[in-house]
């Protein structure tokens, strides 16, 4: 299958074209994470509800789905499970990255954080949490449950080390890797891995499409922090450059600060650090001049190829066009 | 056993003469507690460490512990692992709850909020949270992690009810029951179920222990809810009445509001509401001349009375006399 033509305008929903073939599972992924909503003590149902009911993109459950696959008319509930368990801990971790960020929307309207208050934001995130674990709990065995909490420590574990380092520019490209690693790359490869393993294909299989997802998972966090300085809101007027703003490196920000004189570099490490005002203009500027998206979209291809690598020999064709619809959609950020 | 005499000076280690008995068991506690940090982030081991390294009473692990008991000596892996991810999980809420009461001290020193910023703080709980869950995937089936995520829910939804519910006079005594049932009995009553069930007790006890672990857990929190107006800090000097000032209703300030005459009534809603100053002094003073003291230390004998009767026909004394410390810990706060 070949990724689907995109336009600019359907640059967000890229993943669309692939998640056409999973209309069936993913109308049963909806209906099953709303079905966890009887779970919930109704004092905090009406809440939970309100997170769930997202118009969010669901990408981990389809890697769920595709590393799955057995077929379109193949609904597996197993997978079904697995998969409201990966997007209720994703869910989670929303809402409590929204308290953190001071974020006001998501996606167009108030976060949990705004709607309801910090503080039961923070209890809501851990009742979605401790659901999502519950959940996991019914399967005949540990392994689900095992495999998703270990997950989440390491998403949390990466996002601490991240809050931890903002402001710092004693980061290296090596902590950067290694915090997406754990923040994003955790998630994706443990939707693939329980995805392989539920559908009853074998070990091989399931390491090789835990494999596919780590990678594809370090290179969408690489996308979205390219999207940071070269997202389609510059078309639109939105604000660019928020994670210098924030004082967060990311791959963007460490390929300018290495092409840039010393002078220069001296005086971006002083925005990053907050001694002084961010200039995004002026470093947008400079990103263009010194092709920095090329070094970018470089690196993420170096992933993406590791990606399809490590499916080379398993006949995973759906699960394997996610690299290059994300491709797609890095090349769409340049319009 | 009887309970042990306490004076004013011990009040604090009420516990002690029964937890004495565990000596083994808690040491074992100890080393699985600090056993648990090398499976962490090296990035983040050393904040786990600060949270679990506390001087926290272990209450939860020794309900573990006395439901399961076979002798001193007898200290089984199992309930050691129970009891370790029982107090994970009530560390994680420490965590959280700190963050949003904004405290800066917890048992003399810093809280994780204050310690490594609240943001960071979240993150810990989460992962200190996932941490005990992963753990709870260490036992042979699905049951232990199915019982604790059920209960951190239940607890989470208990604090969010008492969050949305601070400054509200709409409360009743039913919500104020529920709220304490949630957000501390739930784990009391798990803390017994475990201990009794990964004993190899028949379920028969395992049951009558879970009651008895509820009716324990609200008793509890009325003797916190108490301390909170009698507490050893009236002598000590500290503020009494902090969860008037905070808007938050709990037993004492319902036998009050009841006990007032019809003005008084209205006056102290304006203080629970916030819009008047609370006035804590006279507030305290009407509970003396009112005898709030002893209707609120009748409701605690009721909820003592309810677990004692839980565990009769079982051969649990060891469980039972706890019910006898809690009774006199409550009795000495009057001095």
């Amino acid at each position: 299958m070949s990724p689907p033509a995109l336009s600019p305008k359907t640059q967000t929903h890229a993943f669309a074209g692939v998640f056409a073939l999973l209309a069936r599972q993913m109308a049963e992924l909806e209906r099953s994470l709303h079905g966890q909503l009887e779970a919930f003590e109704p004092e905090i149902r009406a809440m939970a509800d309100y997170c769930i009911d997202t118009s969010g993109k669901r990408i981990r459950p389809a890697l769920v789905f595709l590393s799955g696959w057995r077929g379109p008319d193949v609904v597996l509930p197993d997978l079904v499970r697995a998969a409201t368990v990966v997007e209720l801990v994703h869910l989670a971790t929303l809402v409590h990255d929204d308290i953190m960020d001071e974020a006001e929307l998501r996606r167009n309207r108030s976060t949990a954080a705004r709607e309801f208050g910090a503080t039961a934001a923070v209890l809501l995130g851990d009742a979605l949490f401790a659901h999502a674990l519950n959940l996991a709990t019914q399967f005949g065995t540990t392994e689900v449950c095992a495999a998703v909490s270990e997950s989440t420590r390491r998403v949390c574990a990466g996002e601490i080390v991240q809050t931890l380092r903002r402001g710092s520019t004693s980061v290296t490209r090596a902590d950067y890797q290694r915090i997406i690693d754990l923040k994003t790359a955790e998630l994706f490869r443990v939707s693939c891995f329980l995805g392989a393993r539920l559908s009853g294909f074998d070990a091989g299989y399931a390491e090789s499409a835990s494999i596919f997802g780590r990678h594809l998972g370090i290179a969408y966090q690489m996308y979205d922090d390219l999207a940071d300085f070269f997202g389609e809101e510059k078309r639109i007027g939105k604000t660019l450059g928020t994670d210098l703003a924030s004082g967060k490196l990311t791959l963007p920000l460490f390929v300018l600060l290495e092409s840039l004189p010393e002078s220069e570099r001296a005086a971006l490490n002083e925005e990053i650090t907050g001694r002084s005002p961010p200039q995004p203009a002026l470093r947008l500027r400079q990103m263009d001049e010194l092709d920095v998206y090329a070094a970018v979209v470089d690196t993420i291809d170096g992933e993406l190829n590791a990606a399809a690598a490590a499916l080379r020999g398993h006949a995973a064709p759906q699960l394997l066009s996610l690299a290059d619809v994300l491709r797609a959609q890095v090349g769409n950020l340049r319009g």
